[in-house]
């Protein structure tokens, strides 16, 4: 049975937010009803903040990360090592590395990893403007950061292949044991990677 | 440390989004990505939505209900009985008892249960108006369907006392068991009211 609302309108509002990722119908309508006890103004700053957001937010042309501007804060930051380029998936990641506060270079944003399940091949996210900004010259490594999965592996071997041309250095981020992670609760295959890929030890952490 | 958003834009939608019960600063960097994927216009309708619900959608002149008309459809279907009006903390409540194809009177919604903790009073929620449709002639039976806590017992008890003047049937909705419920794992005090309040069996269920 579906179910009866005793207003179209709010029927209506329900459909909207029931259409985003994760919100079932009872969240929906939860969120509706939160909305509708609001002040008019502040809903009113609600919708058009999203509408803003949608019609003005850019794509930064060199890295394609979310931004306001035709080129990103990052890339246009002087500041910030211009021969490193860090490959990611998407805008999350970026902001993940970000707060790690431990790289000074440049990213380039994928907006995806290759999927053969999911109908999305190389040509569907952003590698070949990746090849384009390491054939210009200035790049001298590339750091591959994708997630540890057969979707991110296979994209890292795709790109490996499609920048061996070129006189650059290619890396992956390290995969091993979290720090603060117990050894006896790590899985075989982190454990193994762990293993093989030991650093050496000059006593400090 | 506060996360730093690559667009001021993006940020703004983010706290938007956060700004709703039960969504979190991920879930609403989550959200607003997946709206920045989307189409334009259907964005544009997303938020427009939003706008018209809030601007347009009034409450039951009858029944304090969601409506987009100034009497609701419910109060206004002549051959619901007018005779018979349940009385029920929010929306959500008329909805579940809609569901049950059990109830042909008309609502009450009160907007809300009396909650000192919270500091909503008799006053903040819709008890005189309910006492004014009473005192109008028609109500023959007024059905108290509120939650089984404290607050609702507390606002059933007001209720009570406020129309005890009137000439009519008051009832609480019976709490006892679920349908489907196994008795060992039934709290004391429900299985004790389902042991006080048990009914003349006839061998149907």
């Amino acid at each position: 049975m579906t179910q009866q609302y005793p207003s179209a309108l709010l029927e209506k509002a329900v459909a909207e937010f029931s259409s985003l990722p994760g919100i079932g119908q009872k969240t929906a309508l939860r969120l509706v009803l939160f909305l509708l006890r609001q002040d008019k103004d502040k809903v009113e700053r609600f919708a058009q903040t999203i509408s803003e957001m949608r019609h003005k937010i850019k794509h930064c042309t060199v890295c394609h990360n979310i931004s306001d501007t035709d080129v990103c804060p990052i890339c246009s930051d002087a500041r910030r090592d211009d021969t490193t380029v860090c490959v990611v998936e998407n805008v999350q990641d970026v902001m993940a590395i970000e707060n790690t506060q431990q790289y000074n270079g440049l990213y380039h944003v994928l907006g995806g990893v290759i999927s053969p399940m999911d109908g999305i091949g190389p040509n569907d996210i952003e590698i070949s403007s990746l090849a384009e900004r390491v054939e210009s010259g200035k790049i001298k490594e590339v750091i591959l950061a994708l997630s540890s999965t057969m979707e991110g592996d296979t994209t890292n071997f795709y790109i490996y292949r499609k920048l061996a041309k070129f006189d650059i250095r290619l890396s992956v981020i390290a995969r091993g044991i979290s720090v603060g992670g117990e050894l006896e609760y790590t899985d075989e295959v982190t454990l193994g990677r762990s293993i093989i890929n030991r650093q050496p030890f000059d006593g400090r952490q």
